[in-house]
């Protein structure tokens, strides 16, 4: 099962963190961001070829110690066409690291179009005798606004290809109250609902190491309710956003993890990529940064959850 | 601003409707599907070949008669970086025939991400001293489940560029009630929240046909709750999916219009682009049975709404 992978991963490298590969120009060395425009000109190409090259130069230097990379898609279809193709060319290359590589999309729609959604993906294209794989993704957040019939093609799809998805339940920004906390009765808020619903789709379908097929999204910036989502879902696989930049630590985000540390992906994107702006050489050593601060990340991680 | 375009169009044609562009291979005639295959094998791109194809036809024989197409991301999407193209292409080519084009993308995100999505769809991408619009749709729908903070960098973007929003409120689907009508006191259920929250984005930027830059996705499956949302929302303008083959006919979708028949647009995707299904021509008149069903479609809505 998906997760297992995951898991194993996980416990081979000592390392429950994920890297999110969130590109923009000013966050890749300027040098790389020249040498595209030089070959290709001030072009959304140039620009997709920057984010693919930063990325992969930042996936050799993590895929040893990291298990897993995050894509944050908003970032490549800020480019266009040309950013689909960045987000597949990344995607491929971190699989062919050996990476767990998840989709952070956050879709979320209904029937025919959340099949559409999972099958370009997760799962496959089919035109006469051909079948593709359109992305190639082992897993991928998703949106429950919509009610179960949103989540539920993806879970098919999943199923059907050994894949997993994420259903945002208590997100990681300010504002995320607003909706999701809302008292819903009985001791249940919004998110408490998402998550029951998560747990509800996977009903039978665990993996070896104890976890269901749709995980949820609770971000390390409410370590409360993410300690009570933990209590409630034992078995729900958790991604956790809002790690470093955006203020959560290690003991906030150890509140995520199952009985024996298991069962949780802590994610972090800026610390990571941008590394290599507090160290002053301007970007040539990048990778070094970005492996030096993935380290940070694991020595904290390790002494709050093992 | 980009709702006065909206409803000047559709008062110029009496036809308050959108013709939603969901292509699939099954909708598409099978000659168009072969003559993409024969050009260019069984591959991705002559699928996305096929789409753009079937969607030039079908704009050309609506753009004089239907204000605006809904193109739903997530058929393009499922074709890989292929679909990206089809779908820019298609959005261009309609926006190119003087239609008013909505992307029905669903995105919900925070901060730059969000930032990243707005610019990409709605916006502009800077690199060096040239600016591009990856995309360049005139509105696009967005989920609220991450709270204002998920919203307001697309209010920016829009406002910026003179383009709307459509705020997810209350979903067409069978499943919509799981979280959306979750009854949150004082008579507001999740749904009414979300509503206020555009409208609450939309504070002192109301447009010169009395519309605010933030409208609202409420389906014409629930009339009881879209009599609701327009009467607590007046200034707010509906899309209303639903329509056709989802079940809603013309008076459930006439209680989206505020007063005086304006504020509202119906989307009929499957009805409109399958017709062809229906005339045993087997696909060679998808255009002209488009048409007719498109303008049957304008007669209902003609009776119901004005």
């Amino acid at each position: 099962m998906s997760f297992d992978r995951l898991q194993d991963k996980i416990d081979e490298m000592r390392n429950p963190s994920v890297c999110g590969l969130d590109p923009s120009l000013g966050h890749i060395p300027p040098d790389i961001v020249r040498k595209h425009i030089v070959a290709r000109g001030e072009t959304l190409a140039s620009a997709a070829d920057a984010y693919f090259d930063f990325n992969a130069g930042l996936i050799d230097a993590l895929y040893d110690i990291v298990p897993a990379v995050k894509l944050q898609s908003a970032f490549y279809e800020a480019l266009g066409p040309c950013g689909a193709v960045a987000l597949k060319n990344t995607a491929d290359y971190a699989s062919g690291r050996g990476m767990y590589v998840i989709l952070d999309a956050k879709r979320g729609d209904i029937g025919s179009t959340a099949e559409a959604y999972s099958e370009g993906y997760l799962g496959t294209f089919k035109i006469g005798a051909t079948e593709f794989e359109p992305y190639n993704f082992d897993a991928m957040t998703v949106n429950a606004y919509l009610g179960s019939d949103g989540l539920v093609p993806f879970m098919e799809t999943a199923k059907r290809r050994d894949k997993a998805i994420f259903v945002l339940a208590k997100t990681s920004n300010p504002s995320s109250g607003e909706l999701q906390d809302i008292d819903i009765g009985g001791g249940r808020r919004v998110y408490t609902a998402v998550g029951d619903m998560a747990c509800a789709l996977s009903a039978g379908d665990t993996g070896r190491r104890g976890f269901e097929r749709a995980g949820i999204v609770a971000g390390a910036t409410y370590p409360g309710e993410l300690a009570a989502l933990r209590e409630r879902l034992p078995h729900t696989f958790f991604l956790v956003p809002g790690y470093g930049a955006q203020g959560g630590g290690a003991q906030d985000a150890a509140a995520a993890f199952a009985r024996g540390g298991a069962g949780a992906i802590v994610n972090s994107s800026r610390a990571i990529i941008c590394a290599w702006k507090n160290t002053g050489a301007g970007g040539a050593d990048y990778a070094e940064a970005a492996r030096a601060e993935a380290l940070r990340m694991r020595e904290a991680l390790r002494r709050a959850v093992y």
